[in-house]
């Protein structure tokens, strides 16, 4: 158990949103939200998943939609409330604590702020690992738990409740009300047992994306290892390319941001070439037509001079950036992860192959 | 309070889907949906408004969605249960009796099926008096009462609950849910006490649909006035016009029934020609050019020979049909109702006539 406060928010945020893959939404208007709850609230209390006991509820908490549409639309203070009213109301009981269900810039500070508004604990820990653009690519899918009943509630105080018979029909129906929001809303869904939330989620996840924030914040002063070296080696990153944004492809549909970013290499990479594509998330990174990484691994793009994540939203002409492949959580890469989220579901046409495999003896450097 | 049998669902069904006013659905799918259920489950007790104590929860039963898709779709046996245990958990406490929200071929049928279902009471009174295409579109929302909480279940075994700021905003998102759900599902909403009730309720309206299907059943045997004299003094209706369909433009978009049936001449009508425009329900009646009769008055469409309702589903090529007006319940004449489902809400430009002022001195009998 410890306190979380503004300092800390500041390293989650960046952390969690170097651990978004490209997606999760932009840390600045996240941590905004964080910041905001907690200085007219205070320091919100994170336990340890082995403090919390088997029986008792834990609720996680996110924003669905388009990133790009939350940072225009905003997020109020009285959602949370709602969302924990309707989802205690369900099951006739109290909440113990609440969760992230993912990583990422915003859906990291969402249940901080909660958890400060609400007065209630948060747990170190989430479904995810980094985030997913669907509700159902939780590892609590894979351990067979239900997203519903969900909870669904807008900035101007509509609510909906959804139990469904399974969790991607929990995606299209919650799809489409968030559509009809004007495409981002906040929800509460896999509310969860201590003990379903032990045996299956992706623990320390707050801990982790705090220590990465920090190694981020910190990296300049990092002698005898260049900065880049610090960074690679604290994040446990494969380097996969480095260029400047030549080429950025953007359609926001279906509340998801799809697209494709084209670079041109720099320095050593000079002359060669390599693309991106996303829905939300990074999926897949190619470089002179050889693929390098796939979903479920991470997929990251960072600035490089500062590492600080650049999200899909904040991709622009111009920018140099460096591609970083973080391995992903190791339940994705279990069959059943893989047909949850691996490359094929999103219409990428590969097999799924680890990124240290893809890596080794090829282009990246570790 | 008295009994309904399978013999009393054949004439409301009929009756109910005159006052559809050509939408509402296929009162031969709404009755076998009732009658399955009173042959498995025993006849339903029909209340009186007047015996119901004003302090007790009555919850509407009907279907959402486009009729014609109903009709394929069809309903299950489990959706009124399930939609039993959302509302009562919802309020912590039991329900007291069902009613229908509109009249209709359909929505006259399910809450009666769902009432021998589950065992319950059924109210004589609905929140129309006739059927209309949008769900805020009751004499509920006059009276300021809430659509929400609103049950929504599909066959499959989905459900939501929406809990919304205002009663257009239920129908935007759970039309949005219905369309995900394959266009038609099961709802409850505008649960309210038996005082809001009675106090804003079209009374009566089960019993008025039951006479009016046994005056439609019996009207060959009615000397010394002709059978089209006879149908038309016992429903109260004016004569609009008589023709053959020429021509029917359809169009299922939005989980609606949007059109226009063009008319031909027949007998005194002869060389004279008419249109209606619909959305679901009849909204517009115009002969040579000249408007009859608009939303909320009731538009229907009858077999010349047999006065059996057509609906707008319904409408074929060939067929002859008489034009039938019918006064609307006088809440819908106020302005408040006018704004709620008058012409201009539907997009016709004209301002609101009743039905008789239109009538007076022109074409149509009485």
């Amino acid at each position: 158990m410890r306190k979380i406060g503004i300092s800390e928010i500041e390293d989650i945020a960046m952390g969690a949103a170097l651990l978004g893959a490209g997606g999760g939404g932009d840390p600045y208007v996240g941590k905004l939200v964080a910041i905001g709850a907690v200085k007219e609230c205070g320091p919100v209390t994170l336990l340890d998943p082995d403090e919390i006991p088997d029986d008792v509820l834990i609720m996680p908490i996110a924003m669905m939609g388009a990133p790009t549409v939350l940072a225009e639309k905003g997020i109020g203070g009285k959602e949370y409330e709602t969302l924990y009213k309707m989802v205690s109301r369900f099951f006739g009981r109290e909440i113990y604590a609440l969760m992230p269900i993912e990583a990422g810039g915003v859906n990291s500070m969402l249940p901080i702020a909660a958890a400060a508004r609400l007065g209630l604990p948060l747990v170190d820990c989430d479904g995810m690992g980094r985030a997913f653009p669907e509700l159902q690519m939780v590892t609590f899918t894979i351990g067979g738990l239900k997203a519903t009943p969900m909870a669904l509630t807008d900035e101007k105080g509509n609510s909906v409740i959804f139990d469904t018979i399974t969790n991607k029909w929990t995606e299209e129906l919650a799809r489409a009300v968030t559509m009809s929001c004007g495409g981002s809303v906040s929800v509460s869904l896999y509310v969860m047992t201590g003990g379903q939330m032990k045996q299956y989620g992706v623990k320390n996840i707050v801990t982790r994306s705090q220590k990465l924030g920090e190694a981020i914040r910190t990296v300049k002063n990092s002698a005898p290892l260049t900065p880049e070296e610090h960074f690679l080696q604290f994040a446990e990153g494969f380097k996969l390319f480095k260029g400047k944004i030549a080429d950025v492809l953007r359609e926001t549909r279906g509340a998801f941001n799809y697209g494709k970013v084209v670079l041109e290499g720099i320095g050593e990479y000079k002359d060669r070439q390599a693309f991106v594509q996303f829905q939300n998330e990074n999926l897949l990174a190619s470089v002179d037509g050889e693929i390098l990484a796939t979903t479920p691994d991470l997929i990251c793009l960072v600035d490089t001079e500062t590492f600080s994540p650049v999200t899909t939203d904040a991709l622009k002409y111009g920018k140099r950036v460096m591609v970083v492949g973080l391995k992903c959580f190791e339940m994705w890469r279990t069959p059943a992860g893989i047909e949850l989220v691996g490359p094929r579901y999103f219409g990428c046409d590969t097999d799924y192959i680890p990124l240290e495999k893809r890596c080794e003896g090829g282009t990246a450097n570790v």
